[in-house]
């Protein structure tokens, strides 16, 4: 834990070159680039080609030293001259065509409005440009691993999810550079928008010394109600459940561009430690995009299993479900948690088939998780890997 | 709509007295009034008994004059002194006991922690007192039916959901009276808490004319980039779903204490109409809460299966599921549901089979539903009842 004077404000680090700040000209660029390849292609009588990163778990590969999931140099061509890519082909130069006009005219839309605002019957056809978004979204999908950025970078975004509370102040570019502060707005904090991009919100300052990044919206409540962040100089962002694209961003950001240490509070079973490992390795759906949104210094702070005896919570623990020793199982061969303490932690789970929620902790007291348990677990830097 | 010079900031009424306007401290002594007529009864050597009102479609009634769903009459009554009734007396004077406690010490909690916090072995013996959450959710709802209030006003919580954004002023009384203004939080807007009572959150001052209720969060973010309510003078709130309890209370209040016309926009489906018939008339399961949470005077602007012919969007309709076709049977049946235009509405759901989605609007153009869809309807008062 970094230990700073206190009531110091801490700026943001500006001086970082990385994918991440691309502009969205840039982007435009690579589009454009790739559709003139096409062009050239066709006029001199040559068969059209697009070629991205191949996908799935044949093509992830954990990349130990940086400390995250990514994808290995396997790239697939589609031909539009071939019956079986021709149809893929057209939906990708729509969704190029598309996408490149939002960054040219400062729109976003939604991974459904896109499909909805391409899908058309096609001149003195039958067919239709998409049938669904699950034909759609592998598209945006290619283009994304084809132009080697995120879909936030082309101005797509998902749904939003995750509430943000702390001392922090932000800035909304594209809104008037509203300036907020997070600790200001009631206990209700900022709703995290689906795309957190360095080009529209800018990180002012802040004086917390660590990120709490919390599973349950009603345990970001409950440490609110607390007064823990003021009292503990932290940030919080709830996440509800699997991080949102827009709330990984922001965690992301926070860690690397004000040197955060990231600790990540989840319930104590496979689903809350594979969020846990989400946020900090990254995920093999989304292996290219580590370097965007994964924080490989990021600690676990519980809840563990251990955690049961240590606090006496034996009255309040709960049975596993199958789903959860399945997942149990899966993630003791992930090469991510081939170390000691998440093996043993894993067995412990297989062994005495029993989970134990945050919210668990109420059985101490409410007030508890915010007067005891987190305090004590960073004082004696008690975390897993 | 009201017409209003523009400009001009709205104050919210403040004579509206009512079981809303209950304190925490009048609350408090209700439940100490029943458990001292309880105790009373236990000095008297008479079996102690606990009654509330009987819940369940049975007593449901449906209040034409008021326009909400409401409670019938019927009450029942349980006794220590009854083996099928001993275990569950025993669950309530917990429940009793620690919201109380709650009410006097200025804390909440959320449904999930009093069953934590409560959940212990009784002494003695290898009785739980409460095995699970299955069994304190029911006692916590007698509780409320009891002292004729709502969970909000016990303290108690479920998860927050929902979002606000637009020119309203709020103040939390618990948080530093913090006060902040929902349209300068940039485009992420204010993430609604799971309580929104009176006492702790305060309604200070708006310009807006309406407001407007959005059922997908995606919507609620495309308004937001198009400059939706600030062009139209409106607040929005985003439910993402069926609207969480702190989002319906929100809705009330800013209905009933700035008297703003509301208009609630979902997807062309019945789910979407049920969400809206939620947050106009209430629903079944919390029938004796619509006081606190209807708009009876709310209206349905869209989307209606009408608007495919109007807006040209045949081409992105989907098909309806059995879910819906079910649903659409049942919400046929239900005496809010008796007016022509709704009767109307479902029909031609069973008949064509289709359901429109909010974001299919995006097919004409991303900011169509912006500059064409809502403010025709709103000038047209195209609204269903």
């Amino acid at each position: 834990m970094a230990t700073k004077s206190s009531g110091k404000m801490k700026k943001p680090k500006t001086n970082i070159k990385s994918r991440d700040t691309v502009t969205s000209k840039e982007i435009a660029a690579r589009i454009k680039k790739s559709a003139e390849a096409m062009v050239k292609e066709i006029k001199a009588h040559k068969d059209p080609s697009f070629t991205t990163q191949q996908r799935g778990k044949s093509n992830v590969v954990w990349d130990e030293k940086k400390g995250y999931l990514g994808l290995g140099d396997k790239r697939i061509t589609r031909n539009f001259l071939n019956v079986a890519h021709a149809r893929k082909f057209m939906q990708t130069s729509l969704i190029m065509a598309k996408t490149q006009d939002y960054l040219l005219h400062n729109k976003t839309a939604s991974i459904r409005e896109i499909y909805y605002e391409l899908k058309h019957t096609i001149e003195g056809t039958k067919e239709n440009t998409f049938e669904g978004q699950d034909e759609s979204d592998p598209t945006i999908v290619d283009l994304e691993h084809s132009v080697n950025t995120i879909r936030e970078k082309l101005n797509l975004h998902a749904n939003p999810k995750g509430t943000l509370y702390g001392n922090i102040t932000l800035k909304d570019k594209m809104h008037n550079n509203d300036k907020f502060n997070a600790s200001k707005l009631g206990r209700g904090g900022w709703s995290i928008m689906s795309r957190i991009e360095p080009e529209e919100i800018e990180i002012i300052e802040s004086d917390a010394e660590y990120l709490l990044v919390v599973e349950t919206e009603a345990m970001f409540e409950r440490l609110i109600e607390e007064g823990f962040p003021k009292a503990n100089k932290c940030l919080l962002i709830g996440v509800g459940g699997q991080a949102a694209r827009g709330a990984r961003r922001l965690i992301h950001r926070v860690h690397t561009e004000l040197e955060l240490p990231t600790y990540v509070f989840t319930d104590g079973d496979p689903y809350g430690w594979y969020i846990y490992s989400v946020i900090k390795q990254g995920s093999m759906a989304l292996a290219a995009h580590s370097e965007f949104m994964s924080i490989p210094k990021a600690q676990y702070i519980g809840m563990t299993l251990d955690d049961v005896k240590t606090y006496k919570l034996e009255n309040v623990t709960e049975q596993m479900k199958d789903g959860d020793i399945k997942r149990a199982k899966e993630m003791m061969a992930y090469p991510w948690f081939q170390n000691k303490a998440w093996q043993a932690q894993l067995q412990k789970a297989l062994k005495e088939k029993i989970r134990i929620e945050q919210q668990a902790l109420a059985n101490r007291r409410l007030d508890f998780v915010a007067t005891h348990y987190l305090p004590e677990k960073i004082r004696n830097k008690d975390f897993l890997p």
